[in-house]
């Protein structure tokens, strides 16, 4: 029984691009700091490796003195240059080092048998390491198998412990050792249910092309909706940005609200018509689909990734093969409940279903590593 | 008696940007290769992980399927695409995965005592790994101390097993634990003793800020001889070429050869004056200077680096610290006798020396493992 009920004691291997919990983006951080808190609530003993800046219930080994993605600009940007005093060069921080070394932390303290597993979402980076180890571990993909180039490591790991963050997120490397699919789980309070809606429509997310912003702007034209897109534009995105988006500003329908802090994105969530998803790429298991719903939005979105998982079609929303079948879809938007939607998130994309889900997942790994003795 | 005589069984941890020997560039895997031979001429069972296109007389395990600064050109600069076939993000390589990789191929084949010793020439990125094996280590640095943002990585390993490959390579990183100095070793046929000299001086090497081929230019200038300059032009340094050497090359005394291979650049040390080695960084153990004194051929360097280790000052070159000193120097080449530059590689810098060294370090630290049972 002890095998099913008993308390575990987890290194939480976080990312450290971002603070857990982020201050602003940082989604993979945000399921680890989702994930880490809600496993604190129930009794376990977690160990949550991070970078400095994190915050957690569980004891918190901070790595790196600053998350990669905000380390200081001065620091960031130091040009490499011979230092005639110490006769080193002098240059910018070698991330790569660094979070060679932060994995290497969270694994050496499993040395002397402290953890019952290791739950890594550092994918490759960490799979290079898992076969000199004898704790069980399991590996988080968030989507790392869509970077082809990551195969040959994939490949040559292929019996560790993978989950998948959607059962469609598989079809990147459909070969690895899957032992669940656990969605991302969203702690509810955080997105309030809004039962009054206004006419606008909503694009949330990363504005790069897959994301499909562009076609978001289609769709609303087509409607005859306003449309409000909020996320950030990566550096590499802008060009896209400025060609494909930006023309459509001027007109009035259609504003670019930046990349909105939470509370304010929950309010846009809450009021919006629809959340329009119209991604071209397998999307593993974003936060916009879940955060849409609890607010109790519906969803119109493409048949790519997590979307027919999520989105219970004629209830919750719609999924869409063309442009005019969204501003179809757009029309009937009004039938859906506010209510059901949010029903979704809470039945199965909720933090205490995805903590239900990767305790189930920790203890068969830990039961079969007794059993075959490694 | 075994202790010191037996033969062992040492794991070969190559760098993997070119292959093991190197067909041209590549003066670490020179290392690896002239040592992995010595040792398995002396009865040492060692097996090389290297890239693939390397050869030897040891067990060679190719890694990852091309070195990989040779990487197919289409591969390398492939431009990141999604697939629509595939749904994947397609592009180049992933340099950083595979040469974890590379890594953990080697550790993982160490796990069932198959090994004495584990030989890196990789640095940190196998010192992260150096906690969670059994079989000692020995870390030979190349220089690696010299980039200031390795130090964090270098802190936490600092009780590992170290090799510099010159006395004054320590002052990059002085507070780890270096077990021996061990420089790098010639294998002498491939440097023909020259005794007939011209009257050219030549610079060899990368054509770096901090190998001074200006400055050669100026002390070839000043001592009124033709220089020659012979080395690889890295992109980075393309601009520092232009501005600082190219200019001269107008002016019929001073030529630029290219990157020669091995056996035209021994005819270029052979019947050098002098080379000129006016370097402003600490150079730890550059092949340049051993295979100059092999070819019989004086240096008149600067006092940084190996060169004050190297030079036999007044007998086989000068060590200068000026340009007017090194015109002087010049002037007084001929009294040198190439036999004693020869002599002083035979003596020191011969690959038998080296993996004399290397059995040492190899039975200290594997010696030491044993008593401390780890």
């Amino acid at each position: 029984m002890a095998e099913t009920t008993g308390k575990l004691r987890i290194a939480m291997l976080a990312p450290i691009s971002w603070p857990a919990p982020p201050t602003s983006y940082g989604p993979w951080e945000k399921v680890v700091w989702n994930l880490t808190e809600e496993l604190v609530a129930r009794g376990h003993h977690v160990t949550l490796f991070a970078a400095a800046g994190s915050r957690s219930s569980a004891e918190l080994v901070e790595t790196v003195p600053h998350p990669l993605q905000m380390w200081p600009e001065a620091e960031r940007r130091a040009p490499e240059r011979l230092d005639p005093e110490s006769g080193l060069l002098a240059g910018p921080p070698d991330f790569r080092a660094l979070e060679q070394q932060h994995i290497a932390i969270c694994l050496e303290a499993a040395r002397d048998g402290r953890f019952d597993v290791i739950h890594s979402h550092l994918h490759v980076h960490t799979l290079v390491f898992s076969r000199l180890i004898s704790t069980p571990m399991v590996h988080s993909l968030h989507g790392a198998a869509w970077v082809e180039a990551l195969h040959p490591v994939f490949d040559r790991y292929r019996e560790q412990a993978y989950v998948s963050l959607s059962d469609a997120e598989r079809q990147f490397k459909p070969d690895l050792n899957y032992v669940a699919t656990v969605y991302n789980g969203i702690r509810l309070e955080e997105f309030p249910l809004g039962t009054e809606k206004e006419d606008y429509l909503l694009f949330a997310g990363r504005l790069s092309p897959e994301k499909g912003p562009d076609r978001a702007v289609q769709i609303a034209h087509r409607a005859g909706r306003p449309l409000r897109l909020a996320g950030i534009i990566e550096p590499q995105h802008r060009q896209f940005f400025d060609e494909k988006v930006k023309p459509h500003l001027d007109d009035q329908s259609v504003a670019y609200l930046g990349c909105l802090p939470q509370k304010e994105l929950a309010k846009q969530y809450q009021r919006a018509a629809a959340v329009l998803f119209p991604i071209s790429w397998c999307e593993p298991c974003s936060w916009v689909g879940i955060e849409a719903q609890a607010s109790g939005t519906p969803i119109i979105g493409t048949r790519y990734g997590y979307l027919p998982e999520l989105i219970r079609e004629g209830e919750t929303g719609f999924i869409v093969d063309t442009a005019e079948e969204a501003a179809a879809a757009v029309d009937r938007v009004g039938e859906l409940d506010p209510q059901a939607c949010r029903a979704n998130v809470e039945a199965r994309f909720s933090v205490r279903v995805m903590a239900s889900g990767y305790e189930r997942v920790f203890r068969k790994v830990i039961g079969n590593t007794r059993v075959t003795g490694r």
